[in-house]
C-alpha cells in the first residue's frame, strides 16, 4: 500500500507540476545552472584540454593510429575524471589514406597546384594523368558543354553560395564529370575565405559510371585556371594522386556517464566526433565539441550534481566518411532509444553560442526555452526550431529529439577541413560558454519533473 | 625683346596665380579629372591588365626568367599603348635562390611544418639541421634565456602587433639567435590572419655574427609548438633548406612618359616596384601598383591630355630584397632631380583608395589637397601629412617631394608575401579607383600652373 501511496502521490505532484507553465517550472533549476555556468566560465580548463588532445595526437582521420591513440588517451582521461561507465563500443571503421598527392600547372606555365584529394577518391594511374582541362563554373554548364570534356580533366570553378549548395560540387564532382567522359574531375575548394587554402572532405562515386580521380585545389589556381581559359589558353595539368582505401579497421563510440539517481535508464546524450580529416587538428571539427560535451557532463560530475536521469557523453567516431560511429550508436542502443529523451551534438564549431536549434515536439521545444532562460546571463539562451547533427541523425530518425548549439559560425568554412582548422581559432572564453551551454540544458532536461516530451 | 615681354608676362600671370587660393586654382582643371575619373571608371581594363601580368608569369623574384620575361611583355604593352620614350634602364640585382625546403617535427611527434625560408637565408649543411627548439615570444626573452639557446634552433612565437613591430622578428631575428650561440631560427608568420599561410620576406645578417638559417613557419604551429614547450615537452625539429645567393643578375627599371607640352624636363614620376617576392602572383604586391599608375599613364596619353610637364610612369626593379632599382633611378636621374616635382609611388595594395598621403611642403599639400576636391566625387580626395614608399626613399632624401595612395588595407597583411597574394582578392572596381586617383593627381600636379613648391 505505501508504494501504491507513493506513486499515486509521485503522479499527482508530477500532473500538478505539468499544470505549471515550463517558465515556472524552470526556476527550481536556476541554482544549478547558476554553478554550472560559474564553473564552465571560472577557467579554460576545456581549451586547454582541447589543446592538448589536438597537439597531442593532431588530426585524427579514421583508420589512423592517431585517432585510437587520441580515444585510448580521452577513455584514460575520462577515468580519472571520475566520470562512471567509461567505455567504449567497437565500430569497424573505413580506412582511406591520401598517399602522396601532386597537381602541376604545364600548360600555359609551370606551377604547382596546392592540392588535396576528396575523401574516398581513387587514385591516378602511377604515372599519372596528364590531360587538357575544361574548366566549368557548374553542373549546367558542364552538360552543356559534354562534348569538350572527353579526355579532360574537368575543374568545377564554383563560387561560393554557402557550403549546401557549393559543397555539391564535391559530392557528386567525380560522377557528373565521368559520366562527360572526363578522366579526372578538380573543384575549386569548398569555403568561405581563402589563403591559398586547400579544403578536403567526402566525395561520392555511383555504380555504372567510372570511378575518376576527384581533388580540391583553391580558390585562387580554380580562378586563375578560369581566366586563362576566358583567355583562349590551352590548360594542361598533371595530376599524381595514390589514394586508396584500406581493409575497414576497428574504431570505438567513447562513453562516459553521470548516472541517473531515479531514471538510470532514462538518457540525455550529448557529443561530438572524435574523429576528424588528416589535416590541421580537428580543432573545432570536431575535437571541440567532444570537449565541450564531456567537460559538460565533468563539470556536473564534479560539482556533485546528480540528475534525475543519466547524462551521457558519447564520441561517435567516423562522421567524416562513413557515419559508421552514429549507425553503431544507433543499433548498439537500439532497445534504449525509447528512453533517450534528448540528443545533443556539438559539430559546427565551438565557436561563441546563442542557444541551441532543436528538432522535436513543440512540447518540448517550449521546455528547451525554458531552460534558455537559464542561460540569458551569459546570452545563450535562445533556443530555435530545428536542430540536430549528422551522428545523432540515425537515432534522431528513430524519433530522438535532437539538438545543436547554435554558434557564431562567421569564419567555420574558411577553416573547414583544412590545415587552418587548429586551436589558435578557438577563443578559451567561447569554449567555456558552449561547456556552460551544453551542462545547464543537458542536466536541466535530466533533471526535469517529467520527461521530455516527445 | 618679344621674349622678355613673353617672360615678364609669363611671370606676372604666375604671381598672379600664385595669389589665389589653390582651392580656387584647382577648378581650372576639374573638366579634365571629370575625363579620366570617367575613363577609368569605364570599364575593368586596369584589372584585366593585371591580370594577364600575374597569371602569365607569376611571381617575379629578381633575378628570375619570370620578371624579366615580365618586364619584356611591359615593354611591348606599353609601346603598344603608344606612350613615348618607352625604354627600360640597367640594374644589376641579387639573385637569390629558395631551393628545397622542409621542416618537420619529430619530437613530440611527427608533422610537416608548412615553411617558407626568408629572403636571403643561408642554406642548412646537406644533411639538414635538426636540433631542440626554443620558443622565446620577444627579443627581450631570448636575451633572458640565452644560455638556453645553445645548439638549439630558437622559434621567436611572435603575437602581431602591428607590421613595423613585428617585422623585426623576421629582419633581426637570425642575428640575436646566432648571437645566442642558436643553430638556426624560425619566426611565426609576420601576418594579420592566418589560413596555415606562411609568409616569407627580406632578413639581414650582421658582420662578425655567425650566418644561421631563418625562415618562417605558420602562426599555427607557432602557437603550438609554444604550447608544446609550455607543457614540458621536448620539441625537436629537423630543417632542411637548399637556399642560397647567385651571382648578381641584370635587371631593369621601366619606363613610359607622356612628354610635358611646356616644360618637358619637369617631371611627375608614378610607379611601383615590378619584383616581387616568389610566391602567389604579386598580384597586390606590387603588381597592382605597377599596373595602377602605367594605366593612369596610359589614360592621359589616350584621352589625348598633354600636361605641361611630364609625366613618367617608372617601373622600379628589386623593391623586395635589394632597392637597386630606386637605387638606380636615383643615380641614374641625379642631374635630374630637381626638376622632379612628385614622386608617386603606390606599393600597399590597390585595395579601395581614400586619397594619398604626401610627405613635402605645407604649400604643396596645400596644392594636393586642392586637387583633392577633383576626387571627392569617388571618395578619393583626402590628402594626408606624410607618404612615401621605398623604391622613391632614394630620391626623397634628395629632395623630391613624394605620396603614396591611402588605401583600405585591413587585410593586405593577410596577403603579404604569401601564395595568397593573388587577382581575386582584388576589386575591379577598387583598382579602377586608384588608377582615377592617381592619374588626376599625377597629370594635375603636371598641369598646374606653378611648379609644385618644395
Amino acid at each position: 500500500m505505501r508504494h501504491l501511496a507513493s506513486l499515486v502521490l509521485s503522479l499527482l505532484l508530477v500532473t500538478a507540476a505539468q499544470a505549471q507553465p515550463a517558465a515556472d517550472r524552470v526556476e527550481a533549476h536556476r541554482a544549478d545552472a547558476e554553478r554550472l555556468i560559474e564553473a564552465a566560465l571560472a577557467d579554460s580548463s576545456a581549451w586547454t584540454r582541447l589543446a592538448e588532445l589536438a597537439d597531442t595526437f593532431g588530426p585524427r582521420l579514421s583508420g589512423t593510429q592517431a585517432l585510437e591513440q587520441a580515444l585510448d588517451w580521452i577513455l584514460d582521461e575520462m577515468r580519472s575524471d571520475g566520470l562512471e561507465n567509461v567505455h567504449a563500443e567497437p565500430v569497424m571503421v573505413p580506412h582511406w589514406v591520401r598517399g602522396k598527392e601532386v597537381a602541376t600547372l604545364i600548360e600555359p606555365r609551370s606551377k604547382n597546384l596546392a592540392l588535396l584529394g576528396l575523401g574516398g577518391s581513387v587514385a591516378t594511374p602511377a604515372d599519372g594523368i596528364t590531360a587538357e582541362v575544361l574548366v566549368v563554373s557548374s553542373f549546367e554548364e558542364l552538360a552543356a558543354r559534354a562534348d569538350e570534356a572527353v579526355g579532360k580533366i574537368v575543374l568545377y570553378d564554383v563560387q561560393w553560395e554557402g557550403y549546401g549548395r557549393t559543397v555539391r560540387y564535391r559530392g557528386r564532382g567525380a560522377v557528373e564529370a565521368a559520366r562527360a567522359g572526363a578522366v579526372a574531375s578538380l573543384i575549386a575548394s569548398v569555403g568561405s575565405g581563402t589563403l591559398y587554402t586547400p579544403h578536403t572532405g567526402g566525395m561520392g562515386y555511383e555504380d555504372g559510371v567510372p570511378q575518376i580521380p576527384h581533388a580540391a585545389i583553391t580558390i585562387e589556381d580554380s580562378r586563375m585556371l578560369h581566366r586563362m581559359q576566358d583567355r583562349g589558353q590551352r590548360i594542361v595539368v598533371r595530376l599524381d594522386m595514390e589514394a586508396h582505401f584500406l581493409p575497414d579497421s576497428p574504431s570505438r563510440n567513447v562513453i562516459a556517464e553521470v548516472v541517473g539517481s531515479e531514471f538510470p535508464d532514462e538518457v540525455v546524450v550529448l557529443g561530438g566526433h572524435s574523429d576528424s580529416w588528416d589535416v590541421g587538428q580537428g580543432a573545432m571539427d570536431d575535437g571541440g565539441g567532444c570537449v565541450a560535451a564531456w567537460e559538460a557532463v565533468r563539470l556536473i560530475q564534479q560539482l556533485g550534481l546528480r540528475p534525475k536521469r543519466t547524462v551521457r557523453v558519447a564520441l561517435w567516431t567516423n562522421e567524416e566518411n562513413g557515419l559508421r560511429g552514429g549507425t553503431a550508436y544507433r543499433d548498439a542502443h537500439a532497445d534504449a532509444l525509447e528512453d533517450h529523451l534528448l540528443a545533443i551534438e556539438s559539430d559546427g564549431g565551438v565557436f561563441r553560442p546563442s542557444g541551441m536549434g532543436f528538432t522535436g515536439s513543440a512540447k518540448a521545444l517550449e521546455i528547451l526555452q525554458a531552460i534558455g532562460t537559464l542561460l540569458e546571463p551569459i546570452g545563450a539562451g535562445t533556443m530555435t526550431d530545428g536542430g540536430g547533427g549528422a551522428d545523432i541523425g540515425p537515432i534522431m530518425r528513430e524519433g530522438v529529439p535532437g539538438a545543436s548549439p547554435n554558434v557564431d559560425g562567421t569564419r567555420y568554412f574558411d577553416y573547414h577541413h583544412t590545415n587552418a582548422d587548429t586551436m589558435d581559432k578557438l577563443d578559451p572564453h567561447d569554449v567555456a560558454l558552449n561547456v556552460a551551454m551544453m551542462a545547464v540544458v543537458a542536466y536541466t532536461v535530466a533533471n526535469w519533473d517529467e520527461r521530455l516530451p516527445r
